[in-house]
């Protein structure tokens, strides 16, 4: 069974890692990507190899649209045809990089790296709350050393905010899972997880203004849609204790898409839109991308490479875990991305047979 | 054939080196281990993994007695068993961590990794010369890049001395191998290695004092006594030269236990009493620890490193090594190694037949 | 298929390198070589292997043309005999070590590890420009992370001076593959591969006096000779643009070989010979020197890296790269070098069969 799906749209890069010059390197499902813009500003995403000698296209330069190897001169443009070599008149007709179909939307560069003509850009998961100026949406990079798996296993269940982030964006609820009224529930739909938390009786304030006045305790909630193989979508509300429903306004939505690196490496992208503290410079946006940050590389990213670690070469599921009842989202999270790579391992069987 | 004898007290950890609260984590045998005492003082040990989504328990929290696990909660006694899950009324059956018999003997915290039916504490091989606080006994641990066997082979034949610790303990000899009377013998008796080493007319002061007054010329000698499958103490005297028979008074007797930490990496635990520089604060201890310790890191630890290195993957004795009639000790013992490495094999082969 | 070809003279080292004491210690085709000089100055070569236990002899000590083991004390002649066994009246027969057959010619240490019945020093390439004291020889050793057919790949055809070193001994050639006269051919020959190149109306003054005046346009060729395993000479000159013909007084001879560190790894032996700049102390050479190797370190060798990181354990041809004319002197070289491969294997096949 292959170890990434392919048929699918991965977030390649934030929009504001790609510059509009200069060539941008990033590792995807284990092969070298380059990425970079047209002067008219469209994205594209090519092999970052050459195939003449192999080096690193985006160690060439840029010569308007094309990309120039800097081992031999060879050019490419953002087709992948070659347009030039040097000393010979006519181009080889072999010498074609691979190119992948890229789609820049909700401030996130998406690429396709399977079968280029089932890349259809309607797949992309929903993250529209990023489109919201107003909202200032915000949006980052960061790595850690696990499967990408173990990031979906991470952020389909909050229960860890508790305990692995006591000290900053989980202390707000001291005796977690010991207050009536407390539910979770995880379904699947069409595809996608979702699944429903909610926290009662919260008395500390939240880390973030969520509605409530100050003082008041208060119901809080999350609703998570998880598109395969690992985006997902943070709903996030907040209402008075007793106020007797749960709000339709959220205070924050939040977004996570996860692109393997390797089988033992990932990217993780992260953002929220959020309807607090819309006022002030961007220091305010720096400050909220750095405290996330720092989050997930002093306490997620750690704890996914322990994992890794724990796990050598193999499958989580493989070394008979305990499950909890809150892993139900992740669980079925599990079995839709394995019912996936099954079917393209069938597909592929099929093809080849 | 297994790498290691599993059915064996290895030591985990020095007594001093597993506090009154933290947790303390190290590999043992390729296993991650997590030791602490409980509130009466008691060591305990257990498998370093969560059963749920493999953390490290060491990075959790001591709530008592117990390990709270710093991922989702969950906690676990001193006997592996789960005893509280915060989102279910009752922990799962299945949450059990396994744990290891351990003792605490000689300053030195033992533990058995094999069957725990086999656990005998009298099996703990005697090194009771650490128990006497009159001889101010020291304990303390490095660690080595090296197969643990390689251990046995540096310690059970000590001619390096001369060569390898030329400016530190092993310059007392000049014409080492020249002087008449030098003596080795080793011998198996009841599944130990006995050997005796005897070094006669030597004219240079000894690294310490040995109970022979400086400037006369004495004949030293060096019991060592090692019980599978890597412990060994050294029993060592000295005589002035011509006095006719070796003196039963030992000035100094050495532990020197290792424990594997990997295939290619070993824990090393050393330590002595001794009937000199008794006087004196904390410093004189501190000061022959970091002697020794300093010899170890940038003598016999680089030379382990560099064996292992020139191994590769393979065994010392498949390679073919020329024999030196000093080697008769560390022979027998991988040749009791290899026996007991054996047994443990066959036992496994028989259990599942 | 072997990785290296055995039955061949490789650079060991350049002879400056092995000064008259101290042990030197390299690897080369994945075994380790402790290289030393005698007390008359004739370079040795063991393997670096003590037959007891595998330490290191180059950390050993020198006692007159022996080497001394630093664990045990076992001393070796250099004709790799054991000569001295500190608890023994004879030393050990078993105990020798291997020596590789070793010329010192053109500056350079050249070592046989193959058969050593068939090292032939008539076999060494001929780099004898590099004799004359009057063109003040210059040779100096730097390494690089890939394969030595890397190498090979990278010295035979010149076009990437005009994009890998743009900055620095490239950049005189701004319309390469453009101008009008520009020739490469290349040819095997005796088992030699021997390629020419001719740059025709350079318009911008070389990196080194060429023996054209300043501002005047000049044609500039170099001739290859390539010696398996990978040893080349490079023969270069100028004559101004319009003379008819090419001059066959070079203004400056280099040498490039190479040899196998590892599979993945190699040593780079580079050197030359020159018309001009022959005043000056020794600040001179070590500028050129400096500026060769800064060079190969900031342009060349992370290229070798990059593409091996690329190849991962494949072969380049195995990945299917585009053939660019101008390869063709590098393709003639991986014919002779996969025939030469074949060729040993057979041989060994033969004798075992």
């Amino acid at each position: 069974m292959a170890d990434y799906i392919l048929n699918a749209w991965y977030v390649a890069a934030c929009s504001h890692e790609v510059g509009a010059e200069a060539l941008f390197a990033r590792r995807l499902l284990d092969r070298p990507v380059v990425l970079y813009r047209t002067e008219a500003g469209d994205p594209v995403a090519l092999l970052d190899r050459c195939p003449h000698r192999f080096a690193y296209l985006s160690k060439g330069r840029r010569i308007g649209d094309q990309i120039e190897c800097i081992y031999h001169g060879l050019r490419f443009g953002p087709d992948g045809a070659c347009t030039r070599s040097p000393y010979q008149k006519t181009p080889p007709a072999r010498a074609i990089v691979e190119t992948f179909p890229v789609v820049e939307r909700h401030r996130m560069l998406w690429i396709w790296m399977g079968d280029p003509a089932l890349a259809d850009p309607a797949l992309i998961p929903d993250h529209s709350h990023m489109d919201n100026d107003a909202e200032r949406p915000l949006v980052w990079h960061v790595k850690f050393d696990g499967n990408w798996q173990l990031g979906n296993d991470n952020l389909m269940e909050l229960t860890h905010l508790f305990w692995l982030h006591t000290s900053t964006i989980g202390g707000w609820k001291e005796d977690a899972g010991q207050t009536p009224g407390e539910k979770y529930t995880a379904r699947v739909e069409n595809g996608k997880v979702l699944s429903r938390t909610l926290n009662t009786d919260v008395r500390r304030p939240s880390t973030f203004f969520n509605g409530v006045a100050n003082g008041v305790p208060y119901d809080s909630w999350n609703d998570t849609e998880w598109v395969a193989p690992a985006n997902m979508k943070f709903t996030m509300g907040a209402v008075p204790t007793g106020t007797g429903h749960i709000v339709e306004t959220p205070y924050m939505v939040q977004s996570h898409c996860i692109t393997p690196e390797t089988a033992t490496s990932s990217h993780y992208f992260s953002g929220f839109s959020r309807i607090f503290q819309l006022e002030g410079g961007p220091e305010v946006d720096e400050r909220f991308v750095a405290f996330f940050k720092g989050i997930f590389d002093r306490e997620d990213g750690p704890m996914m490479a322990d994992i890794q670690e724990q796990m050598g070469d193999a499958d989580l599921l493989d070394l008979d875990p305990v499950i909890l009842p809150r892993d139900s989202g992740a669980i079925l999270v599990r079995r839709v991305v394995a019912q996936r790579l099954a079917e393209e391992t069938a597909q592929v069987t099929a093809r080849v047979a």
